[in-house]
């Protein structure tokens, strides 16, 4: 059954590059992204390095060099490739990382056959836990192959499309409207069985004051308003770093639109630029941007703590149809309820600076530094994107980016305090 | 009243002045850092500027080019003198700035008056908090006048005193021990009539864990075994960005600590250089530094509610011997009781991001930007330093800084969650 | 003729390619190399752009974005796609630039048919020349694709090889001796009617006092003994701006060099990484070094009319076996006579600054930014290198790189002042 | 007469300082511009060490740190302050720096006195070259003083004035006109009994074509025209490297020329800011101007070698009027002749790279860093300018500086090829 999960989610990690050339799969369009290429290999690496190196009997790497070249940032494994230049790496070519998948897959399949079988039990309860969190990795980097490949296709002059196909357009949008919670002392964290990261531990007592959550993401339409009123050009609703940000890349819209010599307004997608239609959410906008916007709207963004616990009373689920390479109109895919577009369009910026949950423990060795380390100057994103794969999606997830960071699937939802607490 | 207070705290800063030379005064050694001589001229700009301009009768500016370069960064008020060129202000002269100072100060002075006279009434209204908080502004950067001359006489080979003294050997320090607090719902923010940040507001309700807070500051002692055990060289004790910040700039040891030729280790003080103390608390670090001794010590740092529940139920007041030039030893100037150096030694790094307060509103116009635009990657301190001047300081008061500031007299408080909740 | 010559260049660009996958061919190491992939379009485009647009009746572009992507640094020609991002241009793929030369390859020889035809004397008389230059143009890239592919292949940790083979073992090189030349009143410059770039002309005179020029390049061997004397440690050695390239680098060695745990020195080659031979010639070295070793060795870089002059002087002509992967070593490869080394093996830094000729004249419009425009801040190189294709070399040629560049073929031939003189 | 020498020089360079502030001497405008305080102490050090240091008997330093502190970039000498560092020495004060040159000119005259008296002979020998090597220094470093300080001011918002008196309006310029000059084996470098550096030995020969000189330099109204023809906005006109610096720094005018609202052009002058008179000298040009202006005119600039020989042929003396704040007009003080302002005025840029003199030979120690380190890079000006202190300049003298730099007087003087010789 895990064995069944495992041969899955990596076959579905392939089908993501196959409308990609070598080429397109070789190149790093910034430090930020990685090569489709390396997603390939660390992904693979992640199994080999903490289960196949730990519990495989007589193991032999499948390269030795590979341990150096696809460990992302893990110091207690040892030394890294360096980040900047992993576009460099043009061997192995995809072939051999073709081969080093399936070489890994093979091992590591006889592997959970052995942990299945009689006299298994003890390297079950180790072998489990392991491969869930390696499977769990795997979908993190599906969702990041996507969009570093957006990222490095909108790069091009001839802006090519990942998929060529036509973007269908949707119904209208609904009214954004306010719903109301009351607050007090509310519990967040993962809770049950399932799996969950170490950074949504352990569930904790949290007091929140009433307030209002917008029961669905800002559009294209009303992100539009605030450019037109002029929202890139008043300092006085910027952070006060987020307006040095503006200021110094002179910025004057969210990543991928453009406006053409009409003034018409386009998007860049991965079905290729296409027109901006108000209707769908606004999405690649960085929490400068979502914040300078919530403020413009006299609003504010919602803490994470908010953002889950309505999440619940919300009873919030998946949407049916996950994992799009667009984020789509609210309501247009059975997303029906009194809080929309929670999960599955785009990840929504809180203002909760990413720490620690109190009494949070990382693990023993190289597997703490999963997400830990990354606990500063980094912002704190809930629900999950168009892009998450289906079943990777939990309430209590917590996704988290720096402040200036726009090309993931990023979105706003409004919150504001309880019009009946005044 | 207010009119002798204002005297008195006007008086001070230029107190502060009086070792340093004209040139002392003119220089500025890093973009964060300010010549005192800009402080001088930035601390009355704001005086002429938020009171003068506004209530004055026939309000003329003492030098119409002022308004520009003496603005620190209110957007609202217009165009500012780029920050890293403040010590390129060779005029006007520190002959003017303090005419600039004697000149505001006698208007601000008639006016107070005509505000405390009769018909008065309406103007006192408006008049009190204005220069309320012009004199809290003016106290914040009378610590910032010690430690940017701090910074600046430490880049000098020549190694100057602000004040050629000997600093007195401190007692030993007493033995770091552990309070316990119970937590629950307790509340934060400032209370009662005095003065406040807008930050400090409004006062809420936060769930807190029970945790344990040290009793004392860590010392110079205790940090030098965290770097004699190799704590700059072990990735696994930083925060990502730490250990690329240590890294990156090849540190080994706290801002102004040198070791020479013989192992000895030195501190630069606002004495001088001086053989390193270990009874006196560790102080010029960074966040990062400060959260990897607290991971090395098996602590970690408190959050800013705890901080300040802890502050309330250990009735933390200023010690008697307000504002030194260097921080005393635990105990050394009648700082007693169950919590010791809350106040006036060290400012204590939390592990809590500067955020809003539910609720919290700024100040229309221009004031509005005085806190609320850097509510983004900085991190709160509490407590306050041996800088910072007598009567400023409030258990509810948040100062902030980024992670990797050390020129102000940072220091470390640890926190553990309760060994009892185990 | 003209036609065949087209079709023997074109094809052996290609090839030059052949060893390498797509991805190899479309990744970019550093902004002064370009991908292999971009140096295939740029020399399409260079036909395309300066030829048939102008010559070809009813010209359609192949591709109308190619204008601008492949422009290297035509202003003239109008925008230009960044240098710094040919590396992202996953598209178009290899596919489609073997295309795009296929296409230009048949229109050119097409137009070059009806030149040669009845009628097209006229038409003759200005294609011939600008074919001529488009060859020797393609020539100078089909260097910069070998140093460019093996810059890149340098930074990938597995130090792929180019080609795959064993590098033979050479004999002993001969003793460096002096070769002593009169000077006088002198001419150097291009003479005849043969094709040479504009730099090189006018001929005229200059007058040179009596010199001293090495009969071969400085060898691996010669070059360690000024490592090991501590020639990159010693301050008086070097120009200002070398030393401080040195420290702030950390240089310690040629580019390509390694020293391994044993203290053995190895060399990347395009046969992948090598033990150093001392016999082999220096390569991979700055301007910098190159006159640095030159001062430790009590000698002197030669000017670039001492150079000329002195081929002149020594008949010097191309090897027999032209176009290598790495420098041979002195006298393996027939090149016999007083002066060993002059073409073939490694470019030759001169102390000539890169300057206009007096009388130099630039053609009009954008074919006149080939040359001229570079003409500061760079320094000339003499002679031509193993990578330098057979027939594209002249004793008049003008290479030229900034002083700090390594990566092309560059190696020392000493000079000095006549002994005879003294 | 050469200790009466000593005292004048070492007098001017203290009048120099005169009209400034303490706050004035200590700033340092940017990293090329050293503050006034420094050139002061750094001319001292000149004589103390290496001077006294060698010759003195029992020489004891006046200040242990002080060799470090002021020292330029002799690597000979040892450690040096940090050239970006300077403006940050409020230590030494300026007294002290006032007392420093006291204590070194008694020590120094004292030593030629010796030198001079009975059995001085020796002393007298070795001191007296070294005494007017460093007298030379001080006088180029009076000139940088000037600039640099003028530098400082112009980064004022203030736009104070080094000298608060009105420019007197010259008269009008005489036409531009074009001297003849037949070329041929010429000779160049110093001759004779009289002081020059190094860097302007040997004299020897050199071939040159027949060429034309203007007769003055290119003048602010024709300076004005090329701005007005669009020259900042034309790709054609500039040298590559020039281009990037132009649209880099997004350039449209020469250093200190300002353009008010209603489209008048100002300069700021060691006067304070002054409306830009056509007839004066267009200054504070980058070679890359000199350049793209010359090409614009349909000339070019001069080599180094023409304008020596040209000053040979034309008898070229220093003006009347030496030394003063900004460039006169052509023929304003006595500078009569064919050619005029080839002396005293400004600066002229020569195409020539900064190199050594066939048979150059730097001195042995660390006074042969003084020039020779420095061939590279960098571009010959030749000639003198207004700040140049009488009795420094001589027609072989060798100024030297980056194509970008500005801020010191430079001009243009255009040379084209002999009419007569087409
Ligand atoms: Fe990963
Ligand atoms: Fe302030
Ligand atoms: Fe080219
Ligand atoms: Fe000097």
């Amino acid at each position: 059954m895990l064995s069944e999960h495992y041969r899955q989610v990596r076959r579905h990690t392939l089908a993501l590059a196959e409308p990609l050339s070598d080429e397109d799969c070789g190149a790093q369009s910034m430090t930020d992204a990685s090569p489709v290429k390396w997603h390939l290999a660390h992904t693979t690496w992640f199994f080999e390095t903490f289960i196949l190196e730990r519990l495989e009997a007589d193991f032999v790497p499948f390269h030795t060099a590979f341990r150096v070249l696809f460990n992302s940032y893990y110091n207690g494994i040892g030394e890294k490739h360096p980040r900047a230049q992993r576009g460099l790496l043009t061997r192995p070519s995809m072939a051999e990382v073709r081969a080093y998948r399936s070489n890994v897959d093979a091992r590591l399949v006889r592997l959970l056959a052995a942990a299945s079988g009689q006299d298994g039990t003890g390297l079950q309860a180790e072998l489990a836990p392991l491969v869930t969190l390696g499977l769990q990795h795997e979908q993190q980097h599906q969702e990041l192959l996507l969009t570093d490949v957006k990222h490095l296709l909108a790069q091009n002059p001839l802006l090519p499309a990942y998929l060529a196909q036509p973007l269908q357009p949707p119904p209208a949008a609904p009214v954004l409207e306010w719903q109301a919670f009351e607050g007090g002392l509310c519990e967040i964290g993962h809770q049950g069985e399932g799996f969950c990261f170490d950074n949504e531990l352990p569930r904790h007592r949290q007091y929140l004051a009433p307030f209002e959550l917008a029961t669905r993401l800002v559009s294209n339409g009303e992100y539009l308003a605030f450019i037109e009123a002029g929202g890139y050009r008043d300092a006085s609703l910027w952070l006060a770093e987020g307006w040095d940000w503006v200021r110094s890349q002179q910025l004057a819209a969210p990543l991928y639109w453009r406006q053409d010599g009409q003034g018409q307004w386009h998007e860049f997608t991965l079905y290729g630029e296409q027109p901006l239609v108000p209707a769908r959410p606004a999405c690649h906008l960085s929490l400068f941007e979502a914040d300078a916007y919530a403020r413009w709207a006299g609003a504010r963004l919602p803490t994470e703590a908010e953002w889950e616990y309505a999440a619940q009373r919300a009873g919030v689920a998946e949407p049916l149809q996950a994992m799009a390479l667009h984020p789509r109109c609210a309501g247009e895919d059975g997303d029906r309820g009194s809080l929309l577009q929670m999960l599955g369009q785009g990840w929504q910026w809180t203002s909760s600076s990413y720490a620690a949950y109190p009494g949070f423990r990382t693990a023993a060795g190289a597997l703490g530094e999963y997400n830990g380390k990354f606990m500063l100057n980094q912002y704190v994103l809930r629900g999950s994107s168009c892009a998450t794969p289906a079943g990777h999606a939990r309430i209590s997830y917590r996704n988290f980016f720096p402040a200036g960071a726009r090309w993931q699937f990023t979105a706003i939802r409004l919150a504001r305090q309880s019009s009946a607490a005044v």
